[in-house]
């Protein structure tokens, strides 16, 4: 059986938010004594109000938990909008005896349109009757917070600091209007750890940089992209992490915050390849960033790879405009495991083989080595073919 | 009959660089007299080694004629790439009995191929036997320069200033990997106006700034973009242009660059619409490009639009992480003569209506109004549809 992290409590349910009958739309995550909370956000000066709201109240030592509604984003709606993502919070307070400050909130979906208050407040009701601590209720959660996602994205972790057993889950949702800076999309890891709230907002901060940061789908950065981290201490026999055990906790999140952030890339809409790009020999780990989602965001190298067609000039010309200074010598790509261009030179290869190797792969990688430094980072796109045009063309609002 | 600017020849031949018989593939532009000579550049950090050269040579005020292939882009083609280059000018020179310097070269197609120098030195011998001041010529060199384009673009202005009538020709190719910064494509006007070289320069910066990089196909720089401007004083009764004259020549020069940028974003990959984005109010020029070139280069805008779907809450968004500083309260947007969005609201509008509208133009027009300033831009760009996936995803290296 999968180790929960203890303490949390889970529902997610069909409030009638979305018109399809029976699917779930409204999710509430709730730590049974107050945890600390750490939350990373889009930075699009267009944001939604559950984002305007839940921005202002992390970091914090004792949050309750979390409110989540799928099918509206609550985006460009205005003073109503703030005012409605209040009011989810504090309705979910009144359920928890607690105050509306400790509840965060999170909506995703279309933009522009008001949130039907009296259908979400009786379902947020309806949802904390049936708050329970198992895993099929985790799972509705995981659910309920999807849009055009075609699965649920859970992952697990324990590990040992110190003598005590913690245990990590992370839930995420994704699909399109993928496009991170500072976090993407909504994620949601919950530990049973005790760890102080601004070491929390640290750990978040760099986790995502190196996890959510690093995929894009299409470059559209959302209006309602958040990222929280609670910690509640509940971990049996567990103390304030310092120093190496809080470092191997904050490896854990990262590498849960990884996983989920692959599984986002790996679920895109219309994808049919998924792409890893690894970018080494940077000077730092930003400028390994800027060329690997300067590559990931062009429609250039998204068609090739989906025609299977291994057009290196295409991603090296991609690097090349990134804003990253370098010159051509100081560039290398492999393509899967052939060598495609040294140190500014075209290297004569086996198209045939890059061909196939593209046609016969759902996951490809390819890698750019830069003589610049000993930066480097992994980032995850998708390609960029029919399926994603008719989903997004035919997408009615 | 259209009026050519006095004192040019032009040649464009099929020189076999191409496989398809009989394809232009080669052109020549020369200027009987020593002409003034301006020119913008690609920014990219890969740069074809025909812009390093060429770009080393302008401003100057002895060019003689300029020489373009298609069908290989010379780039990613080390220190080879730069000697073909170089040797390309100076063949050009020798037939023209001028000094290479005097010479500028472009080129435009696939990335990473060295040039095949014996039948390109061979051809431009053979298209400068044939250098005629013709319309006819003038055509077959924009015929020359395409690669994917389906048509030439030419323009045409003549105006006069000071009691002399001035003419102006511009050419350009656009198509694909076009993200411009600085300049993109390539462009070549020419005048015969007496204009001197630093100020012709001064002259097609700006230009270029409101035209070849007011336009974006699917954003992606492209390694060999050129832009250049010859002025050959070679008008009737022509001095040097200053004060309000140089003013009317700049105006009809951004003119003709404006012309041919929007004939480049009309004739792209795949297009079945052409965007018009107006952005006014804006604190600054560059803040309203900016604003215009992200949401140009968002596939969720550029997929609605396709589908004919007015989902604005895509635009709102990429206006909201283009970097530029507003509240969500400082912008309204219109769709053609609809108003979906004022001073931070959604307004309630006739979907079917706006839908239609999208659907029975080619070209449409969006307009975002901030409450910053007085600065403005207007951009053009293409839908994203399965055609555009087609040809790129099936243009096989």
């Amino acid at each position: 059986m999968t180790p929960l992290p203890r303490g949390y409590l889970f529902a997610g349910i069909h409030s009638g938010l979305r018109s399809e009958p029976g699917r779930r739309d409204l999710a509430l995550i709730v730590s049974r004594v107050p945890a600390a909370a750490a939350g990373v956000f889009t930075v699009n000066r267009v944001c939604a109000a559950p984002v305007q709201v839940s921005r202002r109240r992390v970091p914090r030592a004792d949050a309750r938990g979390i409110v989540i509604c799928s099918g509206n984003a609550n985006a460009c709606t205005g003073r109503q909008g703030v005012e409605d993502a209040l009011r989810m919070a504090a309705v979910t307070a009144e359920e928890l005896y607690c105050d509306g400050e400790q509840i965060l909130v999170c909506s995703t979906g279309i933009i522009g349109r008001p949130l039907p208050m009296p259908t979400l407040e009786s379902g947020i009701r309806s949802a904390a009757k049936r708050l329970s601590d198992s895993e099929a209720a985790l799972n509705d959660v995981a659910h309920a917070i999807l849009t055009t996602d075609t699965r649920p994205k859970i992952r697990y972790r324990s590990l040992t600091v110190g003598g005590v057993e913690i245990r990590l889950t992370g839930i995420a949702k994704g699909a399109a209007m993928i496009g991170p800076h500072l976090a993407t999309m909504l994620g949601f890891v919950l530990t049973d750890a005790d760890v102080a709230a601004d070491r929390l907002q640290a750990i978040l901060r760099k986790a995502a940089d190196r996890s959510f940061n690093c995929i894009s789908v299409e470059g559209h950065m959302s209006t309602n992209d958040t990222v929280l981290l609670l910690a509640n201490g509940q971990a049996e026999g567990a103390s304030p992490l310092a120093g190496s055990d809080l470092e191997a906790f904050a490896v854990a999140v990262e590498a849960v915050c990884g996983e989920l952030a692959r599984e986002i890339a790996n679920d895109a809409e219309g994808i049919s390849h998924l792409i890893m790009i690894d970018v080494e020999g940077a000077r730092t780990e930003e400028e390994a960033r800027r060329v690997a989602k300067t590559i990931a965001e062009s429609a250039l190298v998204k068609t090739a790879i989906f025609g299977a067609d291994p057009n290196w000039g295409r991603i090296v010309s991609a690097a090349g405009y990134s804003g990253v200074e370098f010159r051509e010598e100081d560039l290398s790509l492999w393509l899967g495991d052939l060598l495609l261009y040294d140190r500014g030179m075209p290297v004569p290869f086996d198209a045939a083989a890059a061909s196939a190797y593209l046609r016969n792969n759902r996951e490809v990688c390819m890698k750019l080595v830069f003589t610049l430094g000993t930066a480097r980072c992994r980032f995850y796109t998708c390609d960029l073919g029919y399926e994603y045009i008719r989903l997004n063309a035919e997408y009615t609002t």
